[in-house]
């Protein structure tokens, strides 16, 4: 059974900075590990990618064959049933739509010095997006991962997906090619040519790679499990609600589902019909798991006071089943997304929505966003001084570097001004 | 003497690669001493960093005197001359100016299908800012981290700097007064409470200890060592060019200051300028070793030889000494910050010009950005449906659900389309 709270009750706060934090992490130590595969890959090159792959995924490649070839790829597509070409297609369309909004502007203006001042923004050369293989091979990722990456204007997008025994997902190459990915690659190599930032989901061994490549190249988040907060009113639907919290938890035992509500009546409703639903669900293994280990249901005195517990959990997936969820989600200071009302599944984010569902994990939407147009793109800031606006600011200038002790940085300054004035 | 190199030989490419792949940065594994400082000040709290401010800074505090007092900052403050302290405004204020352009907006449409989709913007609730104590304690970086947290809406702003032997630097309070900043600590502490987000530069420690927190709170960016790129044409003053080098090469032997041109004339004016400045530098010794061991000037065929080179140097900061900066500006893919024209001397972007000056640094700005109010605010997107925004694509959202074996996705969707059709 998850947890039971009660803001009411003395032991709450407590029990809810237990809640908060809970370690779900289930990350063995693997830095190690990576660490010698990094240094193998860099000194041996192709040797060591097709070695690693003869062991890890049971596959013998040659330099030739780590890419799929453009023959290859259309092959394995053509087995994607026109039902599910269809959906791919209604979300690559939608997703693209939304994405294409993110788009930053560039500024320039003049002040009052006459100094111009702006910034520029241009994308990322080239980007690598990692596919997982195997199990959690999802189509949807492909294109919530490289679809922004196009947006920006990203020249050279690669896509790297193990095959562990040779298996392919056919939706996951139709999803690259829909996309625009450039080439998709059975596993990382040296052939490659390098890229400039590194995005996609992946396990411990994916992360900590990740971690350590950071700095020389670009990553985006490291993800943890996924999880979902409801808040609900008395309006909510106790089925549709459960299947929102188990469409969380099936993704891993690891996962957490949390209810709040000021209804107690709900709350016990919704309960029973999690389990209920857990006994027919094909995943309920590990949707079990992750409800009995992290599931969390809270009742609250009222919806602000669940909208300021949601704050404090900072949850990668917000629903507001209730009758005013435009003005409940005016409350909402953190949160990676947010499902506005009754009609707005959490699984619509997932697929067909639009905004992205790679979403801060773990509390970090406290200080950090979901994957976007911004993460492939880059700011440049401009600066232009006339000799006008140089007379009038420099001096400043001249006077601070002196306080910092950055004396050429003063005389930088001081030899430009002593030309104005003689 | 730095590297000359001239893109007409034969050996260039190597030894422009070989330029590219340099280690500068002098960092010593310092990994093992944080890691036991944080459990440390995790265990003990404000004990233990008591203790290892009395080891690191020979200086005794008690929890009452870790954050200066309201009465201490203003007898502080007022030992800036009022000359230092009419520079430190202006600087606020033009920092002020340009980062208040920088807040993102919401946006908020309904699509064809009924969908109402978008995102909001809201601020870090809390965010730390570290300046380093000693030697390199910049009032200027004060201003450059704080004022675009406020801009952003952050509510508590604070501030740790150690006061090595008690040496405080009136300036660095009168810039956090300016900026705004809640408090200022002597060292970090178990009595704050914890921020979201950490900024600021350091040293390898300092480094070394983000790197470690970082998941649990967001970080900036890892700063390396300061570089300069200065592209130059034979209207370039060669005296004017060499400080800008020298301001680089100046803050860190380990800086990175770099002339392109296709002027060989110009090359030689400009070398020969440096080393007549380096004879008087106060900071001849640090400036020397930079220039000596990464310095290099790159003689090419012309200007647009000289943009494609800078491209692949990603160079933190850039200046444009060119009779055309603003067209030539436009061939730049890659930069931190751009100084256009020979009356920007780097030096106006590190205290009065507007833009940052945290940059990225060792070829980072090939998929990083300097430092700004987008840092201190997080995007949570939007999405709500109809009942007939549902309709129209829920069934795609089902099907990929299944596709995926996340049958519960599925059937959150499933479940609400069964209501709508009876």
């Amino acid at each position: 059974m998850p947890q039971f709270l009660n803001t009411a009750d003395a032991g709450f706060e407590t029990a809810f900075t237990a809640l908060l934090g809970m370690k779900r992490e289930d990350s063995p130590d693997v830095d190690v590990t990576v660490a010698g595969i990094i240094a193998d890959v860099r000194a041996r090159g192709d040797a060591a990618v097709i070695d690693l792959t003869a062991k890890f995924d049971r596959l013998e490649l040659t330099p030739e064959t780590l890419a799929f070839s453009a023959e290859e790829m259309a092959a394995e597509i053509t087995r994607v049933s026109p039902e599910d070409r269809a959906a791919l297609e209604l979300a690559a369309d939608r997703i693209r739509a939304y994405h294409s909004r993110q788009m930053p502007e560039d500024a320039e203006w003049q002040d009052a010095s006459g100094a111009t001042l702006g910034w520029r923004w241009t994308p990322v050369s080239a980007a690598g997006l990692y596919v997982p293989g195997g199990l959690a091979s999802y189509p949807s990722s492909v294109l919530m991962n490289a679809i922004p990456a196009k947006v920006a204007g990203v020249e050279r997008l690669v896509i790297a997906c193990p095959t562990p025994g040779g298996a392919v997902n056919p939706l996951v190459l139709l999803a690259a090619q829909l996309a625009g990915v450039d080439k998709v690659y059975r596993n990382g190599t040296a052939t490659i040519q390098p890229v400039d930032k590194i995005t996609g989901p992946g396990n411990a061994f994916v992360a900590a790679a990740k971690r350590r490549v950071f700095g020389k190249v670009g990553i985006d988040m490291i993800a943890g499990p996924s999880e979902i907060l409801v808040i609900a009113d008395a309006g909510g639907d106790p089925d549709w609600i459960a299947l929102d919290l188990l469409s969380q938890a099936e993704h891993d035992q690891s996962a957490q589902a949390i209810l709040v509500t000021p209804d107690a009546v709900l709350a016990r409703a919704v309960t029973e019909a999690v389990e209920r639903q857990l006994q027919v669900l094909e995943r309920r293994e590990i949707a079990g798991a992750s409800w009995r280990d992290f599931g969390a249901v809270i009742v609250t005195r009222d919806l602000d006071e669940a909208a300021a517990l949601s704050n404090r959990v900072a949850p990668e997936h917000l629903e507001l089943c209730v009758a005013d969820a435009e003005a409940l989600s005016r409350k909402i200071t953190h949160a990676g997304a947010i499902f506005l009302g009754h009609w707005t599944p959490e699984a619509i984010g997932d697929y067909v929505g639009g905004p992205n569902h790679v979403l801060p994990t773990a509390r970090s939407a406290r200080f950090s966003s979901g994957l976007s147009v911004l993460d492939f793109v880059k700011r440049t800031t401009i600066a232009r001084m006339t000799p006008e606006a140089l007379a009038a600011i420099g001096p400043a200038a001249e006077r601070l570097a002196q306080s910092e002790s950055l004396q050429a940085h003063g005389l930088s300054v001081r030899a430009r001004l002593d030309r104005l004035n003689g």
